[in-house]
């Protein structure tokens, strides 16, 4: 059997993640691949007890670095115990962020150098990393005003303030400038079936859509 | 006014480490030093909400090297806001337990590779280190039998079976011989008295007893 291909969809807070995450599913469901969706911090039972200890409190209730240790904490545990045997089912991971979050909000944003974080990647992932990754890009302001209307309660990064936000954008523009190859970008402006036929269209080019690997 | 000094007190379970912290903290008092008793994981409120992710549920709950990173992330919380500034404001910390747990447990013990967990203390560490660690040496097997008598309810680690407390206990004479100006082996077999006797001696010898620094 061949294994499953891994795309993650990254951008900030308001992007539509969630909505693209549901889109993918159903339109690839209907060329027959098996999707797996999973989001991050969280996907197996442990990382999503460190997922309450990170989204929940007040701003500063973690320093940055703590934040990242945090996160590759849960991310090997996801990892390890559901992306990788998902994949090697056959299976197609959509992953509702990864970690080029932690690249982007813990880094360019927090202010965790950059080697820093690709040390700790390396320790505990090696060189496994998605077959794809979507990047949604949107002006942080009308994007926060969307993730605010939602009211879930875990708005702690959310009440970062605005140049948080605007680091956190352009975190995720480098990310896809230094590995083009991995990264498409996605006017998450648009509409919402305008944002899933851009998708599409990018996993058709980069992963020729079936599931050959 | 001269910084405090920063003591930890390291050995698996039962070796009398809570014991020996209250001795040292009441004899030291009495030499007019100000100490302050901590723990790991633990010591700030984010620390103590790992911990308890850490030292609850099944042996397995945790791969040793997320375990790693948990411990790391409440370290990190753990020296910033709480062993840093009590020894700028010149008090004596005792730590019940601290890096070298990470080193014994999840490494001699818990199989991650020693020079991954050299480059996360390096990571988020630098070069902080306590000014003299105490390890307290037991035979694993009297050492479970004194901590199964606690009922504490944090049994994750007593868990593991007697070949990881084996392990464990060579992984701490380990960390001795590598770095002799920092560690002090003390026989924890003997007398609760004696064994306190003996720490005092080694402060004296190795810090010169009070607070100069």
């Amino acid at each position: 059997m061949a294994p499953g291909r891994f795309i993650t969809l990254e951008g900030g807070e308001g992007t539509g993640k969630s909505t693209l995450a549901a889109g993918l599913e159903e339109a690839l469901g209907r060329r027959d691949v098996k999707v797996e969706r999973t989001r991050e911090p969280g996907g197996t039972p442990g990382a999503e007890e460190i997922r309450k200890l990170l989204v929940e409190g007040t701003a500063d209730r973690w320093q940055p670095i703590s934040e990242a240790l945090l996160l590759y904490a849960a991310r090997h545990d996801h990892v390890e115990r559901h992306i990788k045997p998902a994949l090697a089912a056959g299976r197609w991971v959509i992953s509702d962020r990864f970690f080029d979050s932690t690249t982007a909000y813990q880094g360019a944003a927090g202010g965790v150098d950059a080697q820093t974080l690709a040390t700790l990647r390396q320790l505990v992932l090696g060189d496994f990393a998605p077959d794809l990754t979507l990047i949604l890009d949107l002006d942080p302001e009308a994007g926060l005003t969307r993730a605010g209307s939602r009211g879930t309660g875990e708005a702690r990064f959310e009440s970062k303030g605005l140049a948080f936000h605007q680091r956190l954008r352009q975190g995720f523009l480098d990310i896809t400038k230094a590995e083009p190859e991995r990264c498409v970008v996605i006017d998450a402006g648009q509409p919402p079936e305008t944002v899933l036929a851009d998708a599409l269209a990018a996993i058709e080019t980069r992963l020729g859509g079936r599931n050959e690997r």
